[in-house]
């Protein structure tokens, strides 16, 4: 039997409550994401106006009730905040299940009033079985079902993925999928929670936890009211699928914004990162690890242990790397005798044979091949991070496709580094990761992403 | 009169000894740097083998000497090791200036013979009045004369500018400038050091501080030598122009790899960020960070103080921003109560008044430039950064016109931070830097920026 999320993030009819013809208005951006951007389901703008008969050519009904479908899933609603509770009314009436409630006015202003309004909304809500999305939020976005419930009609173009974005703040919502977008990696769910109402962080852990479209749940936490359940739900969740997650706040300063942006505590950080750990967490520090470590996790398997491997044919960049992994928790342990052998027998004798290794001029494939496979049977090593800067003289091809094959063979995680200038790299990119090594352009975000790989790996020991 | 880093960086004439007709060899790639690239001086590729008559089209001698010009400023030499000094011998006859060694086989090595053998090129140079870079080294680039002295030709496509790149390692350089590629970001002189024969971060600080074509120094430093004469050099620059650094060895994992590469000692990080401090170099603790800060640094003077206001259209990412100022020692003051007044009544009710600021859906330009100008008139505030995600309903053009106009009214400081999905926004992007106000694309960015410029307000009191 399908619960009130199943039907929230997979409505067969949503209608927008407060669409509306001006475009500046986010009622309109609203019906723009629903319109012809991959929902298959019905799409239902409503307002009271009854000069308005229809929104980006689509039918209008000046109340939710006057809709003739006799159930409506989802609702979303721009209206005013006096005129939310009514239309809540009208969502009983319609056998409603899930609200995205973009309107604000309620928990952030920080006042009594508005937490009253909130614990109002939510009891009504609660008793007619309903989930509320927000209120105060951007929206949300199944990727899967091509359903946008949001006011940015771009979201529509998120490539399908295993990634599922939860989110209090829907800027930094929109900053991470911008990322993702821009590195062309996929969203399962996008989720901006806003105030949250009746649907907070754990809810979302235990209902994504079963969901068959995501692989990671990536949380970003301004802060969190019921610390203990969190807590709960991100252990059991963590067992079954990674969760990664970034706290805003080191700084006292941030607290205060913070209420009044989502009405939450923010608190210390240090409690959440004592939190994280006791969850299970892999936790991140900017929203730029946050995305990196979901995607290796998307990619990969988490490596045996933490000693690693780098491979460069730049020797600063591979020590970067291995600065950026110590700092992490990570190790560079020495090769074995075997592995010592092969790479003395194979690299010209100036190269630096020692882990992080030096490819330096070494660059037919025959060379690179037998070095590889050499580093990835040491049983000494759990993981490889190979550097490059494509350039004219680096067989590419050879490369490229023998990694994927050496991958294939060994199974250890591999990362792939590649600084370029070029952005036509993307193909390259895509190959790669289609074969579980992920790409990342710079020494530090490899090494960190790796980092969240191995903490994983001892989550699921 | 003309001093050696003159000429070597400004030559009427290079010669590339170790030229080679094969396009997989590095001898080959510096002569396609050279060609038909920008450099606008003679180029003599030179290769003892008789049968090769030219390279790339361009007559080649069998040695320098038989060159039929007289003199020869810039020489890349780039023969197997035990040729080099042979080279050098040819390259006083030459009354050459500049030598750029891309040759590796020396003090990396970490025997006394390498040891030896460079010390002894010192000398030989030194006498002759021939300044090397490297060896073990990529080679360096003038922007300003198309001069791409180096193995990779695509570093003749960096866009001209302020920023003067000094790395010991190639491989860093390279990433470095990649950024640059993809942002647009321009370069006077990159320059890898490789092992430091003669040539020092010192004697590059006193050369480029007098540099027209150079507004800001950065520096990706392993490790130093002369710890004292690198202090003196960094204090005295750093009056006259930013000088921003990176220093990798966090972790003593990374010492000896570091020490592999171009023979420096890495030392203990504390001692190094001690070093900076006291000469007045801004520190970064990436590369990424260390070109944002370079970039900020080229483009706007520094603010008065540290008081930074915070404007927004999304909460969250105000957040965020404050969060990261406040760890780098930027504070968020009130504001003063004509500006608090002038916000009150321009807002609409429920947006965040305090600092940092949610505009929310505050969009006409009438109210933007109300909250702007008078955020910028406050006493109590140094500079401004404001965040934006690009969406249908933000008015563009005219806060793009408008934030120029008030900048250069107010004098301020600004800097915007832009994050899209969109890759088009770069000409937005490239008004905004013409007209002094740095733009990044992510809060963490935009905060640690210009977190780097107050600092440097410091330095110039």
């Amino acid at each position: 039997m399908k619960n009130s999320f199943d039907v929230l993030f997979n409505p067969d009819s949503v209608a927008i409550v407060g669409a509306s013809e001006d475009p500046s208005k986010m009622g309109h951006q609203c019906v723009d994401s629903l319109k012809d951007r991959g929902f298959k389901g019905k799409v239902y703008p409503v307002n009271p106006n009854p000069n308005i008969k229809e929104v980006l050519g689509i039918k209008t009904y000046p109340t939710l009730v006057s809709i003739p479908e006799k159930k409506i899933d989802l609702v979303i609603i721009v209206v005013p905040a006096r005129l939310v509770f009514g239309v809540l009314d009208e969502c009983k009436d319609k056998g409603v299940k899930g609200a995205v409630i973009i309107t604000a006015g309620f928990k952030e202003l920080g006042h009594q009033d508005g937490r009253n309004l909130q614990k109002d909304m939510a009891e009504i809500a609660d008793r007619a079985g309903i989930k509320i999305i927000g209120p105060n939020t951007f929206g949300m976005v199944n990727t899967h079902i091509g359903l946008n419930a949001s006011f940015s009609p771009y979201l529509s173009q998120l490539k399908k993925g295993g990634i599922a974005v939860i989110s209090q703040s829907g800027g930094i919502a929109h900053v991470i999928v911008n990322q993702g977008v821009a590195e062309n990696i996929g969203f399962s769910k996008v989720v901006g929670l806003g105030n949250r109402c009746n649907v907070e962080y754990a809810d979302l852990l235990e209902y994504l936890v079963d969901d068959d479209d995501t692989d990671v749940i990536l949380l970003y936490i301004e802060g969190i009211d019921d610390p203990r359940r969190f807590i709960s739900a991100a252990k059991e969740a963590a067992l079954k699928k990674p969760v990664v997650a970034c706290k805003v706040g080191k700084s006292p300063a941030a607290y205060k914004p913070a209420y009044s942006h989502t009405g939450s505590i923010a608190g210390k950080y240090e409690l959440y990162e004592a939190a994280f750990k006791q969850s299970n967490i892999i936790s991140a520090s900017d929203c730029e690890e946050l995305l990196d470590i979901a995607k290796i996790l998307s990619l990969s398997a988490p490596p045996k242990g933490n000693r690693i491997a780098v491979l460069s044919f730049q020797a600063g960049p591979g020590i970067m790397i291995t600065d950026v992994c110590s700092t992490k928790g990570l190790e560079l342990p020495s090769f074995s005798d075997k592995t010592k052998k092969t790479l003395e027998e194979t690299l010209p004798p100036m190269t630096i044979m020692t882990n992080p290794v030096d490819l330096g001029f070494a660059r037919g494939w025959e060379t690179l091949n037998k070095v590889i496979r050499a580093v990835l049977e040491d049983s000494n090593i759990d993981a490889l991070i190979f550097f490059m800067l494509p350039h004219p003289v680096v067989p590419f091809k050879e490369l490229f496709k023998g990694m994927v094959d050496l991958k294939k063979e060994y199974g250890k995680p591999v990362v792939m580094c590649i600084n370029s200038h070029q952005m036509e790299t993307q193909d390259v990119i895509d190959v790669f990761e289609k074969n579980s090594i992920p790409v990342y352009t710079t020494p530090e975000r490899a090494a960190k992403a790796l980092s969240g790989l191995v903490r994983y790996g001892k989550v699921i020991g």
